[in-house]
């Protein structure tokens, strides 16, 4: 995603009562930040914030932390908010390769969404679903790993799915035109109701992770 | 796959060297008929037979036996073979479903070259990698279960590999553009060969299972 950079993203972001400036401080320790002991979703790449703002809106009784690699991007999500008072709503700066030095088995679900497919083969390993990425996870579960995706690309979903079939995860549901899809609840974010408009079809999936 | 009936099909079939008529007589015994202990591997769908008797005459120290549902396709194959000897290649007319009636735990490999994608979703059921079908030939393999498909249907791609996934199963080579993979050695059946004319991607998938 390409933004013009905003001017004082970071003042902004330090400002707001939704950001976590210093994650490393609350690893092991999100239940303090949230002052309860509800269940932690993650959402790795939350841009521009609209899927976990709803999301935080219709259940809440979870918390949800966003985690985006770009204080440009992040700017927006946190900008949307500055009227509304959402108290399990979090977001953070960090990178996916290193999510272990700020979580410490205590999530119980991953959003993907529309993560960057990186088409050439030589990138197939930054994707966000690639074997290295989903080791780093298997240290951020507190519960029965759940990795939730949706994507337009298919090249990327195809490669999630074996990726996390080859590293223990069980398909539990999936589509391939999740707009058709009656029995499964859907939020979108801001590049699915684009794609949805062109009519592009969003694949979706549910991967838990088999417990031995 | 539609073909008009080939007059005389069971007399012709009858007549071959290379049809096995009765293969419930031959079921734990495949070494006999093939009178050598090499692994075997089947085709189901074997249709006019192109993909095993190439196989077949590259792989000598293999024992080929392709299923076909239809008489009057699998004539087309026994028909290609009234000239060449080809020892170790057989085929039977038989149902997938009921392939634990004519083996036991006595084969290495499966192929599946494009089976029928059953769209409709209340046909998926019907489709040679759908749960019940994995059941029945987890009942045929001596070895490590591997599965080998290839399909121009990107669903059925997808629903195979989920499946797979479910059952057990890791998947240790894909690909969604088989022409251009440089690292698999392929062996195209009439139907390939017709698609990659017109340029249609086909995909392809080497399953193996994990044993506890």
């Amino acid at each position: 995603m390409r933004l013009r950079n905003v001017k004082n993203a970071k003042e902004i972001l330090e400002n707001s009562p939704y950001f976590i400036s210093e994650p490393t401080k609350y690893k092991g320790n999100y239940k303090e930040l949230f002052e309860n002991d509800n269940p932690i979703h993650i959402e790795i790449g939350a841009g521009k914030g609209q899927f976990l703002i709803l999301m935080a809106q219709t259940y809440p009784d979870i918390n949800f932390i966003g985690v985006e690699m770009k204080e440009s991007i992040l700017v927006r999500a946190v900008q949307k908010l500055e009227v509304t008072n959402i108290p399990n709503l979090k977001f953070m700066v960090w990178n996916a390769e290193s999510l272990d030095r700020v979580f410490d088995y205590e999530i119980s679900t991953i959003y993907l969404n529309f993560s960057d497919p990186w088409p050439k083969k030589k990138h197939h390993k930054r994707r966000l679903t690639a074997p290295s990425f989903l080791e780093v996870y298997d240290k951020l579960f507190l519960t029965t790993p759940i990795i939730i995706q949706k994507t337009d690309n298919i090249d990327l979903f195809i490669s999630s799915i074996v990726n996390l079939c080859n590293h223990g995860y069980i398909i539990e549901e999936y589509s391939t035109d999740l707009e058709k899809e009656e029995n499964i609840f859907n939020i979108a974010t801001e590049y699915e109701e684009k794609f949805m408009k062109q009519g592009i079809k969003i694949n979706y999936l549910k991967a838990v992770k088999k417990m031995i």
